[in-house]
């Protein structure tokens, strides 16, 4: 089994960061996606939406999109449950993620895409006018995570779990994407400091 | 329980096939999202996204987004698995699953969002060249999806999941999105004559 990742792209850090908090190693190959190299054979079979992670397991079966390759490895080894733990639970870990990962974390990916002229020859056509619409809308989310955590410990509830791993890569993405967190979030600051204290923050 | 939902709109279509499928009924409750009432109480505060569809809960917990909710249903009555069986297979079914959200049904909701008049108010702001953009991204994932039916009955593999509900809403809604399927895709096709032939496609 090997993961295929780029180590200074958001969602191959999901994914990382998801192993460290069950515990579990896997061999990694780096690939630098700005040259382009996704585009290229064995990459472009492997996973024909030339993104990274993908995950190869021994018999070559291809597992990727960041999401599907964590529950693999939830179904393999369920403790600790990080996508929630009983059918309405799960259900809140899966709306959390998601609202996270549509409202934040892609908010902030077409930021950078459509914004950063590195990124002009991946993202095609580049629209600048959608890069900034979308730097409100990943503000308007954060506001909408801060009061939520005005009322919980974590953004699903009471245990951590994949939510609180997306959104913390995406709050670190905005730095790279340029857009400033404001300042009075304290529910945000407060969860921020205790997620990232977590040793699995710097895997 | 209840399942509050606007009938002509893709996303609470794919929750009421996959019910379908499962035989499973829930009493819905119908809202016109086009009149701006889901910034509107009580709507605004069971789902601060503004979107349906939203299942509540006897206790008055409220699970949003169209995954969660079908994955709720899945927890409490696993036969027939419509997310993939073991993990391997559960893994496989997220993958095509968001495949197709991202790649196909986003594309083409992005196209429709920012292309048609009447969604002004409700995608602010509208961005006429995104739209356009994804137009072609639609069809570059459909054409890989041709290509994936060409070695599999479904899409996530054997069995019909999740992901061919997705796909089937998604390719329904190329028509009010004005985007036209090309010729050729024969294997599309096929899939799409079997799939709608389920009783679950007019639910």
């Amino acid at each position: 089994m090997k993961l295929i990742e780029t180590r200074s792209a958001p969602n191959p850090r999901r994914v990382r960061i998801f192993l460290a908090e069950k515990g579990i190693s896997v061999p990694c190959e780096e690939v630098d996606l700005m040259t382009g190299v996704l585009a290229t054979q064995p990459y472009a079979t492997l996973n024909p939406m030339r993104r990274v992670p993908m995950l190869v397991l021994e018999d070559g079966t291809v597992i990727a999109e960041t999401v599907a390759i964590c529950r693999y490895f939830e179904e393999l080894q369920p403790a600790p449950p990080l996508f929630g733990d009983g059918p309405v639970e799960r259900a809140l870990v899966e709306m959390w993620n998601r609202r996270i990962e549509f409202g934040l974390l892609g908010a902030i990916a077409h930021a950078f895409r459509h914004l950063n002229p590195r990124m002009a020859h991946l993202e095609v056509p580049q629209i600048a006018a959608w890069g900034e619409a979308n730097k409100p809308k990943a503000l308007e989310m954060l506001s909408l995570l801060d009061a939520r955590l005005s009322e919980t410990r974590y953004l699903a509830g009471d245990n951590f779990s994949i939510a609180d791993i997306t959104a913390m890569v995406a709050i670190d993405f905005m730095k790279p994407a340029r857009i400033t967190i404001p300042e009075g979030l304290a529910h945000i600051a407060r969860w921020r400091a205790e997620v990232t204290a977590r040793p699995s923050a710097t895997a």
